[in-house]
């Protein structure tokens, strides 16, 4: 389109640029962005010296989203969304990156995995590392109280990636949270039925979610003769059970953590327990477990959350399991993970489980959501310490998503990827205005169409343009339908045609596509 | 509720940590974390040396949204994907960030509000500062030549932020583009018709579009005597004129660009000039401009396009204007600009305008959409420069936030943050497993539902509730109700009771709420 002795005398004038930086030993970044220029320009003449060639990807451990993957994830969001409007959560949104001392201190370990943003003069930044710390940070900062609120958006991890298996460094989490000075466990039990109904109506096989509660592990610990200084050490360890055999765990406490071997098997006898509110009833019989206040106080509180899950009607998936330690600093007391039971597609691990680092967010193999209840992070935020009482969970979806894709791959349907009711075409020629304004007709009346961009396109084409997106009706206008006053209103599956009446036109494709 | 004399014991082998790493002079960062441990360790007790002062912010030119605010975000987006979907678009989603040399070469002299990341090893990587970009790579990286897709996402410029003015680092777009090869000018047309319907939709006030041709521009620019290699240079401060005065853009290209005051000259003569079809065709016949080849043929584009408008029936608000510019180096034909004429709210600032600096995506005041025609962007990211033209549109959102926001202020209307149907309340005490029972039922129909966390509270307080959430409807339960088989449902507008069978409640809920 331009001038191409003009581009070519733009060319030499910024090969002179870029020369001329060179010889000054300008930063590399300067020259970097003039060389850019100088291709564009050649671009524009359609020749490309070939040396320089950008390297066509997404940064790693991340990707797009194609517009059929586009349509899936809308279901899973419209099934998340509705289930936390159901249960009246308000929504809020948070820049994607905090100022670096927010996040500071808040996720042990894993703090290296944090995505920090260049210095370029001005404040630190980095991305969020989950939605739960800016969570806390905003209701400090507008000093809130009281809140059930969900927020879906990206967090970022410089993690190792395995896409293939669901695990990214930009990943969707979709939060549910619950803030404020409540009677126990009411909160907390609620959290849990939003999981399940949300897994139920997700429809992704069957799962079981697992529950515990920090001051039971903190008792567990201290009764078994673990120091108050290791605590969230052997803590983080107990967390790879579900990925490690007992005696490699066992082996990390002693050998890598200093634990004595009998602390060590102490915590062995209990992390193998398993069961429901007999469970903790049993326990707050024991005589080692009963020494300690916390330990009791987590247990009658595990007792109430079941009455409460009774009430809720979702015992059969909840398990009280002693070895589910879940590794964020920042729990105080519930803790709980869901796990699917996959059975055909090779267990692939959740996005935010590592290999073989210790995990700060750690979820085992088939985990699809986490949460706990976080009692100390918003007085972390607060000048005063005031604490906001905080329980809430985690969807991680990368997952849920991989599962759905096969599951519509495998179902052999098509997925639609727009929602056109009506395809205005023609089999003759020179009708581009009629096709112009009839079109405009059906928009301005709100109804879902499209029209080819070209003056003549064969009617063939519009028609397979119909069955590529699944479009059902076409509204093909001819010379006769014009003179007539019709449109020839074509359904595309079973290629019956009639004339409808211009007058009668917008009304019978709202009736033909709500039926469809 | 942690064992106070274990945390005090944790505390002191924090202290430890932290004072053996500043004897050992460690990194800030490291020893800033160890410090925030400490200090998160101490809140756990309760104390707060206080001296160490989270600073409870947001980075600055972010904010966050509350459930109030995303409430209006919320519907707008939705009239915005409903104009995208009722004109067959699919949508995808590209991460927020891009390597580095994706975007290098892109945006000329902005690229230095690129927000970069930090080099932790690995790639290097910018924030992503439009969408149009990540599209083209997109296309370019999957080989689609042939796509209609929306996009609406975050984007970030280090711009001076000027939030009141609704100007922020962090801000939304959305982006509707057609990528292919189309016959001249029918795509463009649609894509200003989609911004007609939006503005319109949104019910904003009175709008008018801006459009030119970059064709017009550069055969305008050579016809006045600018040289070639000046083009893009004298184009951004011609791009100043919605800011600045004739007198100020024409020093700024003689004394700060070079450019004889002759060329200057001619160059006014024709960006004071503003019409529809009539002024394409004047040009053409124009003794200088009908000289230029390129601009001929925008200027005969340029009245195809008003022949469409025409049909799609948006000319009245569509202005030929040949002092429109735009600063991104990427455009190639048809630009064009939205600005809403306020009368009422000071003209606040779109988000990517910019004070004074020479703006590559500069839009005017009060100007809320632009874009246009770019052939050439996607070829730069093809090894083999192959073409893919496109053309789009960006609703640039921020600012019909703060217009949405104002009004509905204003309209003392009252902004629902949830969709709550019924709460289920109580007036007796230990009612609360009946509750739950109760809404439990709710919750697996589908009913929006919510129950007060705790166990007895007062009527009142759970009346009052409904009144500040807006919730239409409560379901009172108490002993003579579970006696009798019913629920007392209370129209909390009305005050108005009636006895409801259990059997009916949920049916009698549906058809209550959705009346209202």
């Amino acid at each position: 389109m331009e001038n191409k002795t003009q581009i070519q005398s733009a060319i030499e004038a910024q090969g002179e640029v870029v020369r001329k930086l060179k010889t000054e030993k300008a930063s590399k970044d300067q020259i970097d962005e003039e060389v850019a220029k100088l291709l564009a320009l050649k671009a524009q003449l359609g020749k490309d010296d070939g040396k320089h060639q950008f390297v066509l990807k997404t940064a790693k451990g991340t990707r797009d989203y194609n517009p059929k993957q586009m349509a899936i994830r809308e279901k899973v969001f419209n099934t998340i969304i509705s289930c936390f409007k159901r249960h009246g959560a308000e929504t809020i949104d948070t820049p994607v990156f905090e100022l670096k001392e927010t996040l500071t201190g808040k996720y042990g370990e894993d703090s290296k995995l944090i995505y920090d943003l260049k210095d370029q003069g001005g404040e630190l930044l980095s991305l969020r590392y989950d939605l739960t710390v800016p969570f806390a940070r905003y209701l400090a900062m507008n000093k809130i109280t009281n809140i059930k609120r969900y927020h879906i958006a990206k967090v970022y991890r410089r993690d190792n990636p395995a896409m293939t298996r669901g695990r990214y460094r930009e990943f969707y989490q979709c939060d549910f949270d619950i803030a404020g000075q409540y009677d126990p466990m009411i909160p907390d039990a609620e959290c849990l039925k939003i999981v399940h109904e949300i897994l139920s109506e997700l429809d992704l096989g069957d799962f079981h979610i697992k529950v515990n509660d920090r001051r039971i592990l903190d008792g567990m610990f201290a009764v078994c003769g673990v120091p108050a200084d290791k605590f969230r050490t052997i803590c983080s360890t107990v967390d790879k059970l579900d990925k490690m055999s007992w005696e490699d765990v066992r082996n990390e406490m002693v050998k890598e953590k200093g634990l004595s071997e009998e602390a060590a098997d102490n915590i062995g006898e209990y992390v193998s327990m398993q069961g429901g509110m007999d469970l903790a009833q049993r326990l707050l019989e024991d005589q080692k477990m009963s020494q300690s206040k916390e330990a009791c106080a987590g247990l009658n509180d595990m007792k109430s959350l079941f009455s409460y899950l009774q009430l809720f009607q979702v015992t059969d998936k909840v398990i009280f399991d002693l070895s589910l330690a879940r590794g964020l600093d920042y729990y105080t007391g519930v803790i709980y993970e869901a796990v699917l039971q996959t059975t055909s597609a090779p267990a692939p691990v959740c996005a935010d489980t590592q290999n073989g680092v210790p995990a700060e967010e750690s979820i085992s193999v088939g985990s699809v959501a986490g949460g706990g209840r976080y009692d100390g992070l918003v007085g972390m935020f607060d000048p005063k310490s005031r604490k906001v009482p905080c329980v809430g969970v985690s969807i991680g979806i990368e997952r849920i998503f991989a599962i759905m894709e096969q599951k519509a791959e495998a179902s052999g349907k098509k997925v639609r990827t727009t929602e056109i009711q009506v395809m205005v075409a023609s089999a003759q020629k020179n009708l581009l205005e009629e096709k112009l304004k009839l079109v405009t007709e059906l928009w301005n009346a709100g109804i879902k169409a499209e029209v080819m961009y070209k003056k003549n396109p064969k009617l063939l084409s519009q028609l397979q343009h119909c069955e590529d997106m699944g479009i059902p009706l076409v509204a093909i206008l001819g010379e006769q339908e014009l003179k007539d006053g019709v449109v020839k209103l074509r359904a595309v599956a079973t290629r019956e045609e009639v004339d409808v009446s211009r007058a009668d036109l917008i009304e019978t494709i709202r009736k033909r596509t709500f039926e469809a």
